[in-house]
This record gives structure tokens, C-alpha cells and sequence, in this order.
């Protein structure tokens, strides 16, 4: 029901299967999920976002845990029903406990709720948050996330 | 500007001064952000609010820097500039590096991005997402957050 | 600041000069607040949106103070800032006291925060929330808001 | 379907079967939704999310269907199929007629879009608004939900 | 499913026959959408959206197609899955291609990434955009979307 | 007050000079705005962000300014200020008029409400349009946005 349909690997051309092979090869599985088949009609797109993906994904500063359960974060705060199911999948995979999960949306659904309360009475941002980022920012060097 | 104004320590009733000396004695701070000045001039919320994050944040499967990064993930979806402002003091505290702060931003961007993807494409959710969840959940016992 | 620019009274022209007129009249003030000066460089969308609102926020089967409330609800869970600070100023116009204020936003607070445990959760909708929606349905007859 | 599937009432502990003899006390029901089995698997969110939930909609300045139908508006704004359907039947139940949920969404619909309006034309608050906070800011006095 | 369920043709009074005919007189198709036969329980809205939409979405300063896109970029961004499928399928009627769909769809997920980086990092808006806005603004004529 | 400051391009490496001086040839500028300076501190997601960009808001099927032009009406649905404000100047000089950002705003304010009133109300998404995608999806060949 993808809007421009899914290509399977076996209709696939060359650009399409060299993602494919990489995708399954990066992470260790045999088979590709529905995302990459809806987007690899747009051969130039399922590239862009994998690497992309695959670029931010890999271990650096965080750990790819962490990185999974942000992603759950932000997909269960936009309520993204497709993202929500593929990215717990992978939490989980990347070792994330029944616990951790639990503990991981009463932290998103609280944020979600300060956010409203925040903004809802109009709270002005204490000074002390601005110049703690300004001193943060006094020492100009540049980070690598890799 | 506060919509029903910000309540000062040296103007705090009982209620509301048990609340913010907890905070305060919780956090290791000598000072009350706005946010909950803002909350106090209806202190039934502010205690509920306050116990209910007291009790989220603290260490449990997750560690109180994870779950500072994913307050700031939630916060910087929503763009609640309040929240993103002070969780982003919170998580520095908690020991998140510039370079943590910068891969927890690309995962929140590349996972908004996606999550757009995914329901624009009108993608389908794999079967096998959902049964992993079936299996799962085949186990039925109680996980804790603390 | 704004994109377009403002359209002072004194500097419209007579299709801008009779929607705040009519603005004024309706809600018996004696100014025009900066979004329809915004708007108003647009004079078709000045006046479809302002007979829309007028014709949505007159009493009917809610009364005017319920509807600004929950016009401060959807602009408190959007952050749009001038959307709460114009609707929270009306809904005190309408009566709103300080309590019922601050109930509104808990309210707000906690929506935001089970509808995102919910999703996070991925809960399926009972089968009796769907039915009862059916069953009120069956009976097909006409409502009317006036 | 849920992620950590559903506790059903014959198989949960004495924790979270207080939590649902308690919604079914306070609501009046003989049945428990799914959303509250999805949260039973954690049984500290469940308490927490109920307790809170039933701290804020029960009687005070504002009545249970004008709650009820807020938490409608803040659901349809987030686009939460769950949340819409449960207080939906939540607010039918609390006395909200076909008319009354016409106009809800009526409401809910025009503040959707004139938050976009709003932040799309770069708006900048009146004077008015800021100056009517602070002065409604300058008693401070505490309220109470209760 | 439909919350006060869907009003057909045949089952329709004059108020809602006349919308109906108009819509499919207006978009030359012979059939009514469910969203149209969900709003029709309350006549007034039904006709107050209709004309709505048939004011904004005729040929003005931007084409159908273009306007089309936009509706399409809006639903993605709010995850509406109705509106994405109603839009998209009316897209294409109005010329969208694959080629089309596929870099609108990478424009809206670029956006929805840069949005939450510009707001998690914190980035204050350039003097030069804002001194642009206000140069734009100085000259102050009306404009007229038809 | 960007969180990890701004990198002045005097101060610049010579990565980050290299897509500082990329981005003033590609866009005919020569000035670098404030969000490029901000993510400078992390090279990788500059570079990164700049290519996606870059790739994305080339001609193509759809040409630059109705690129822009979807930026900012995802932007304005985000409430993203910064974005509105970037894009909106981004979108002028690809030569947006008023009266077509007026006819924008306009879509965009509309189709906000719209997808709260398709999900208020529950609609079920006709048959036909699904059919139709799937009657689009039956010839699988690929596309290319560039």
C-alpha cells in the first residue's frame, strides 16, 4: 500500500541492490524492511538516507543503544505508528530490557507533559541557562561525531 | 511574564517551600528555576509534577544522563525552547560532552526526518516487527522502573 | 516584524477597515490586535478567517469560555506562543479564574503525556470504544452548532 | 499488540490489580481498557500515570465533561487514534452531546489553524497581552485545584 | 467508524445534498469522500470548510498542483494518515508524477530534520533576516489571493 | 546563544571552510547564516547536512521556489521560528511574491485544521484511495529526482 509501491530485491537494479546488500551487510540481517523498499523507487533518496542514517547510527560519542531509544524517543513523541514498531525492534536487538523500555517512555511521556506546562504558562528562560550556554560556548573548538 | 506570575522562595507558603527545598536538596542546587515557580501558584500540581519527575529521573535501568538526553530529544521535537534550554543545563551537569550533545541532535534530526518518510510513503509495518512484539510479549511478568 | 508587515486601522483600505470594524464590534474592544493587522494584507484570508472564528467561537451548544479554553489547550500543546498569549487573555476576558487556569494546563500537561504512552505502547484500540462509536452512530440524524 | 503486551486482571500481582480494582471504583466500570493493561507491565508508570490521571479529572474548577473534551482537543491535536477513541467515549459518557463534540472539533480545528497563521506570518505578542499577564501576575496568591 | 458516522447521499437533507453537489461539481468527479460524509452530521461546518477549501484551493498566484503539494507536505509533517491519502491521490490528479512525489517527500523530511536542529541547537535568527522581513514590510499594499 | 556557539569563518578549519565557501557559491552569497555556524562545531553533520541539502533543493522535477516554498510550509507547521524566518527570506529570493506567500499560508493554515478534523472525527480512508495506490504501485520502475 506504499504510495509509490515496494521494490522487492529481485526487481531491483544495480544502484537499488548495491543499498540493499550494504543495509543487510551493516546490519547483520537477511532481509530489508518495508521503509527501504518504499523509498528505493527513488533511487537517489534510499542512498542519501542510508548513508545518512548509517553515518549517524554507528557508534561514537554515544553508544548505538542509546542512539536506538532516541530514536524511539522522537518517534513516539510524533507518534510515528511505522517508526514507533521498526526502531523498538531495533532497540531491542541492540539490547534494550523490558525495564529499560519502560523506564524510557515515562521519560518521554513526562517530557511531553513539562513541555505543555512550560510553554502553556508562559515561562521566560532563567538567565542562568542562557549564560551557562554562552560559557559552554566561549571556548570555540570543533567536535568530531566520529 | 509567567502567565500567573513566578512565586519566590521568601513568598512560599509552607506547601510550596517542602517542594522547593526538596528540589533543591534533591538536585544539589542552591537556587529554583523558573519552571516551577511558575508551577507553584497552584501547588497540588507543582507537588505532583515534582514527585512525578523525582521519581522518573532518578537512576534505574536507565542512567540519569540517558534519560537527561532523551528530555532533551523530546524537548527539541516539540521545540519547547524553555525545556530544550534548561535539559540541555540539566544533561551538561549529568556529564554530556559536545560531542555527545551534537550525535544526540543528528539522531534527533535523521529520526524526524524518517518519521516523515515512513508515514508520507504511507509505508506498511513488517510483519516481522509485529510478531517480534507478539513474542515478546508471549512472556507476561512485571519489569520495575526502580 | 512581521512577514507582510501590519495594517494600521488608518491605513486600510475599506474591505480591511469593515472586518475590524465588525472584530471591534463583536467583541467590544476598541483595538485590533496584531494578528489580524497581520493578516490583513490579505484581505481574503483576513476576512474568511475572521467570519469563520466568529462564526465557531459564538455561543452554541459550548459556551464562549469553554471554547477559548480549549483554544488555550490546542495552542499550549502546539507552543505556539501568540496563540497563547492571545487566547489566554480571552479566555480571562470570558471568565476564566486563575484555578480554573491552572486545572486547563494540567489537563493539557497530562493529555500530552498518555497520548505518547499510548503510542509508545502501541495500544490497540478496545474493541468497545470502536463499537460505541458504531452505536452512536447508527442513528444517522443531523446536528446543527447554532 | 503491544509492546510488552497486556496484563489481564487474573494474571496480575496485588500491585497492579489495586491499581485496577481503583479505576473500576472510581469510574464506575466493570471492565479495564488497554491502555491501562499496555502500562500494568511496569506497575510504578501505572500507579504514577493513575494517580495522577485520577488527581486531575476529578471535580474542581472545572467539571468532568469540560476536562474530558480538553483531553479530546489536546488528542485530536496530537493525532493519537487511542486517546481520541477512549476519551471520546470518555466525554459521551460524561454528558457530551453530538452537537457539543461538533463544535468541539470545530474549535479544535480553528486553532490548528490559526497557530499556523499566527507563527507563519512571524506575529510579534501585543503589548497588551504581555502587560495583562503581569498585571494579573502582580497578586501573588495561591490557587488550588482542589 | 466514522464518530457520528458517515451521512450518504440518499440519507442527506437539502443543506448537505447542496455541499455534496457542489463538490462534485467543483472537483468533476461523481463520488463524496468519507471526510466530507463524516463533517456532514454538522451542517454548518461542512459548509463552512467546503467553502473553505474552494476558496483557498482554486487557481490564485499558485497553481492546484502546487497547493495540492503543500496539503500533502502539511499531512506528512502531522502524520494524518486520511489527509496524506485523500491529498496525495489528489496530487496526482492534478498532475503530480513519481518523480514529483518523490522530491517533495525528500523536502518535507529535510525540513522536518533542519527544524529540530535549528531549535535543539539553539540558533537565534540572523539580524538580516529579520531587517529583510522588515524591509519587505515597509512598503504596505494589500494583496489579494485571488 | 547557540548551545555550542557560533564558528565565525576566521576562526574556521579547513573542513569547515570548505563548506562554509561551498555554501556561498552554490547560494550567490557572501554571508554565512547563523545556522551553519552553529552546527559547524560537529564538521561531520555540517558536511553532511549541507550535501543533503544541497542534493535536495536542486531543479528537479519541482524547481526551487515551490522547494522553498514547501520548507517554509513545513516550518510554519512545526512552528519552527528560525526555519520561518530563514526560508521565508530562502523562498523571496527564489522569487515568492506576497500574494503567493499569502495563498501558502493560507494552505498551510488550512490543511492544519483539516487533519485534526479528519482525526477528530475518526474518518476511515476510502477504498479508493487506496486502490489507487495500489493501482499506482502495480508498475514498479524507478525514479529519480534528479
Amino acid at each position: 500500500m506504499a504510495t509509490l509501491g515496494l521494490v522487492e530485491y529481485a526487481d531491483a537494479g544495480p544502484e537499488v541492490r548495491a543499498v540493499y546488500d550494504d543495509i543487510m551487510a551493516t546490519r547483520k540481517v537477511d532481509w530489508i524492511n518495508n521503509f527501504w523498499k518504499a523509498l528505493a523507487r527513488d533511487p537517489v533518496t534510499l542512498r542519501r538516507t542510508w548513508e545518512s542514517i548509517k553515518e549517524i547510527m554507528r557508534p561514537g560519542a554515544l553508544d548505538p543503544l542509546t542512539k536506538e531509544m532516541i530514536y524511539v524517543a522522537v518517534s513516539a513523541t510524533n507518534q510515528c505508528g511505522y517508526c514507533i514498531a521498526s526502531h523498538t525492534a531495533g532497540a531491542r536487538k541492540a539490547g534494550m530490557t523490558d525495564a529499560m523500555f519502560a523506564e524510557l517512555m515515562a521519560v518521554v511521556g513526562m517530557a511531553n507533559e513539562t513541555n505543555r506546562l512550560a510553554s502553556g504558562y508562559q515561562v521566560e528562560i532563567d538567565e542562568r541557562f542562557l549564560t551557562s550556554a554562552q560559557a559552554g560556548a566561549s571556548v570555540v573548538r570543533e567536535v568530531s561525531t566520529q
